[in-house]
C-alpha cells in the first residue's frame, strides 16, 4: 500500500461515554507522532464540525491538558446526532464533506460512536470510494449499550457496567437499613439491547444486588412482574429490581410509554420515567414502601469509576485506527476479539468492514437469560468481569475532578 | 469520677450515611479495647433492637471484617425511624429499656443518628437519671443534611458533599455534548436545610456546575425560576439547575406536593418527583430538551467516593465518645468545632448538652446565600471544601466493593 501523506479529521459521536476521551486521545496522540499524518483535526460536534468546517488544530493543544482527556467523561469535541441522507437521493452533505476535505487535504477520516455513527462513517467511506477520493476511513467503537455487531464488547461499557454493579451494591445496602421493608426499582439505560441493564447482576452475584432483572430481550409481562415482586417481598421482607428502560410488552409498546389506564383514566402525559411508574403500580398492589431510582445520565459519564480495563481499551482502539489507516487499511471499524491466556482475559483487535457492522445491533444471547426471564446466567457473568477491572489514578484538584480544559483553536 | 464498669450498646439510628459505619467502628474498637466497659453490645434497628432484646455481641466478630466497616455504607446494624413518647405521659418504652440495661449489666449508651435521634438519646439519659440508673449516655453525630445544631457540620456531610459536587461536574460534561441545548435539573436531598444542595455550588466554582442553585432557606418562586432559566439559556443555549426536594412557596408548600394545576387540570396524582416536575414545566414554557435527573438514594451510601476527612472525623467521633464516657462524661453529644493552623483546617471536639441539640435545626446563614437566592457565596465554598478532602483507600474485590461481613451472634 501507497504511503499517504495528509491531513486527519477526528470525530465524535452520538450519546458520551465515560472513556470515549481516552479513544479521542489514543488518536490524536498517535497521530500527532505519525510523520504520514500532516495536521491532525478535531471536529466540533462530530460530523456537524465538518459540515459546517469547525475544526480545532489538536496540534496546538498543550500535550499535559490533552493527557487529562483520559479522566474526563463526555465528549470532550462536542458530539452529535446526525443522520446523512441516502447519497442516491441526497447527496449534498457528502458534496460539503468531500470539499472540506479538499481544503484540508483530508487524507484520513476517524470517526467514534456506536450504530448510527458507523452508518455516517460506512456512507462517508462509500462515498469518498465513489468519487474517487483517496482517503482512509475508520471507524473506532464506542457506546456504553454494548449493542454494536461483530465486535466481542464495546469502549464504554465496561465503565458504566461497574457504575451500576457497584451503584447496585450500595443502593443494596442502604435499601434494607430498616426493618419496616422496601421495593426499591431502579432503572438503566438500554433501549433494545439488555447489556447495561446485566450489568447489575454482578452485584447480585456478589448477593448485594437486584433480587430481579428485567431486559428487553425478554417481552415483559405487568401481571407476572407484580406477581414476582410481591412473591419476594413476601418471603424475604424487600424487594430490589433492576429493569431496563427498554422493557416492552409482547405488541412492542415500551412499558415506559404505554397508556397506563389503571393509574390515570384520562390519558394525560405522566410525569416520570419507567422506575416511578412501576413504583407506582407496586404501590397500588401491594401498599408498601416503593421506592424508583433512575440512574440516568450517572451512568455514563462517572469517570471516577471507570474500569481502567475499558479505559486502556478506549485508548487501545484509537491508536490501532490510526495505525492500521497509516499502514494502508480503510473502510473497517476496529473491533475487540476476546481471548484467554491461562485463564487470563485479553483483547485481540481486529477490523470489520464497515458495510457489516452499520446499522446492526447486538443482543445478549438468550441462553444468558434465566428461563424465567428476570435474571442473568453465569456465561453472562464471565463475560462482564473481566471488562470492568481496575481502577484508574484518579485526575483531582481539591479533591474533585480536574478535566482536560482544550484551547479549541479553529484551524 | 468513679470508674464505672459495665456492658455498653450502640445503635444506628434515622437515616444512613456513606460513612456511619466508620462512627460504629470507632465505637466497637474503643469500647472493646476499654477496661471499664466488660462487653460491648450492637443494637439491631437502633432504639428497636434495644425493646426487642435483639442485641449482638461485636467482640464476637473477626476484627479484620470489623475495619472493613469503614468502607461500608449504610446502617451495619439496621436502622431506625422511632420517636419515643413523652415520658411523662407513657413510660413503657423507657421501662422496657431498663429492664434491659439491667438484664445486660449496661452501663454505657451509644446512640448515633441526627436530630431525632438525639432526641431519643436525650430522653434516655433523663430517665436514667430520674430513676437514678447509673449509665452514662452520649450522642455521636450522624446526618448526611448537616443540619444538627451546635457542630461546625455533621459527619456523613463530608461524603455526600463530595459526591454531589463530583457528580455535577460529570453531568455538567455530559450535558453539554450536543450544540442543541438542554436544561438539567438536578433534584438533591434536604427537606428543610439546603447544605447538600449547597454542595453543587462546589462544581460551579470549577465552571463546571450548576448555573442556578435553589435552596429551601429562600421561598421558591416559580415564575421566577422559569425567567431565570430562560434567561440563562437564551444566553448560553444551556441550564443546569440544581434543586433542594425542600424548596416551598411562600405558604410553605412544598413545590413537590403543591397541585400542578397548570399540568393536570384534574388534581390527579402525578408520577415522578420534583425534578420531573420543574422538568415539565420547564418544558411547557420553553419548548426545549429537559432532563430531570434526582439523586435520590446514591448521594447518601456512595461509600466509594467518600471523603477522607469524613471518613476520619466519623471515627473519631465514635472513638471520642467511648472515651469520654469512661472518663466519666455523660448527657452529651459529641460536636465539632472547626479550628485553622497556618491556614489549615482542623476538627476539635467537643461535648454538647443533650437538651441544647435535641430536635433543633441549623439551616444555611442567609448571607452566604445570593441576593438574588439562586447561588451560594464565597463563605459557603470556603466552610464545605475543607469537608470534601481527602481519597480513602478503596476495599475492592475483583474491583467490586467488598463489604463487612458481620456474623450479628445473638447476645
Amino acid at each position: 500500500m501507497a504511503e499517504l501523506k495528509g491531513a486527519c479529521i477526528f470525530g465524535q459521536s452520538g450519546g458520551p461515554t465515560s472513556v470515549i476521551n481516552a479513544s479521542a486521545l489514543g488518536v490524536i496522540r498517535t497521530a500527532l507522532d505519525s510523520p504520514c499524518i500532516t495536521r491532525v483535526l478535531g471536529a466540533a460536534y462530530g460530523i456537524k464540525g465538518v459540515l459546517n468546517d469547525v475544526l480545532y488544530d489538536m496540534g496546538l493543544e498543550d500535550p499535559a491538558e490533552l493527557d487529562r482527556l483520559l479522566a474526563t467523561p463526555a465528549s470532550a469535541l462536542g458530539s452529535c446526532r446526525y443522520k446523512l441522507a441516502d447519497p442516491d437521493k441526497d447527496d449534498t452533505d457528502y458534496k460539503r464533506i468531500l470539499e472540506i476535505f479538499k481544503k484540508y487535504d483530508v487524507r484520513y477520516f476517524f470517526y467514534n460512536g456506536g450504530n448510527d455513527s458507523m452508518d455516517t462513517c460506512n456512507k462517508i467511506s462509500k462515498y469518498m470510494q465513489k468519487v474517487g477520493y483517496d482517503c482512509r476511513v475508520i471507524g473506532v467503537p464506542k457506546t456504553i449499550d454494548n449493542d454494536l455487531w461483530g465486535t466481542d464488547h464495546c469502549p464504554g461499557y465496561g465503565s458504566a457496567a461497574k457504575y451500576i454493579a457497584t451503584t447496585c451494591m450500595e443502593v443494596y445496602q442502604d435499601a434494607h437499613v430498616y426493618d419496616s421493608g422496601m421495593v426499591c426499582i431502579m432503572e438503566i439505560m438500554g433501549r433494545h439491547a439488555g447489556w447495561l441493564t446485566a450489568a447489575a447482576a454482578l452485584a447480585s452475584n456478589y448477593g448485594a444486588g437486584p433480587d430481579l432483572i428485567y431486559l428487553p430481550e425478554v417481552v415483559f409481562d405487568m401481571d407476572r412482574f407484580l406477581q414476582d415482586v410481591e412473591a419476594i417481598y413476601k418471603k424475604t421482607g424487600n424487594c430490589f429490581v433492576a429493569v431496563s428502560e427498554g422493557i416492552h410488552y409482547a405488541d412492542g409498546t415500551f412499558v415506559s410509554e404505554a397508556k397506563t389506564s389503571a393509574t390515570d383514566g384520562f390519558g394525560h402525559a405522566q410525569l416520570g420515567g419507567l422506575a416511578a411508574r412501576l413504583a407506582d403500580a407496586v404501590k397500588q398492589r401491594m401498599h408498601v414502601k416503593v421506592r424508583g431510582i433512575e440512574l440516568n445520565l450517572l451512568q455514563r459519564c462517572a469517570a471516577h469509576l471507570a474500569s481502567q480495563t475499558d479505559l486502556t481499551e478506549a485508548y487501545r482502539a484509537g491508536a490501532a485506527a490510526v495505525k492500521a489507516a497509516v499502514s494502508g487499511t480503510t473502510d473497517r471499524m476496529v473491533a475487540f476479539e476476546r481471548q484467554y491466556q491461562d485463564g487470563n482475559y485479553f483483547c485481540r483487535i481486529n477490523f470489520l468492514p464497515l458495510t457489516d457492522v452499520a446499522n446492526k445491533e447486538k443482543k445478549i444471547p438468550l441462553e444468558w437469560i434465566k428461563a424465567d426471564g428476570a435474571g442473568l446466567e453465569q456465561p453472562f457473568l464471565e463475560y462482564a468481569l473481566p471488562l470492568i477491572q481496575g481502577e484508574p489514578e484518579p485526575s483531582l484538584e481539591e479533591s474533585l475532578p480536574r478535566f482536560a480544559m482544550l484551547k479549541k483553536i479553529r484551524a
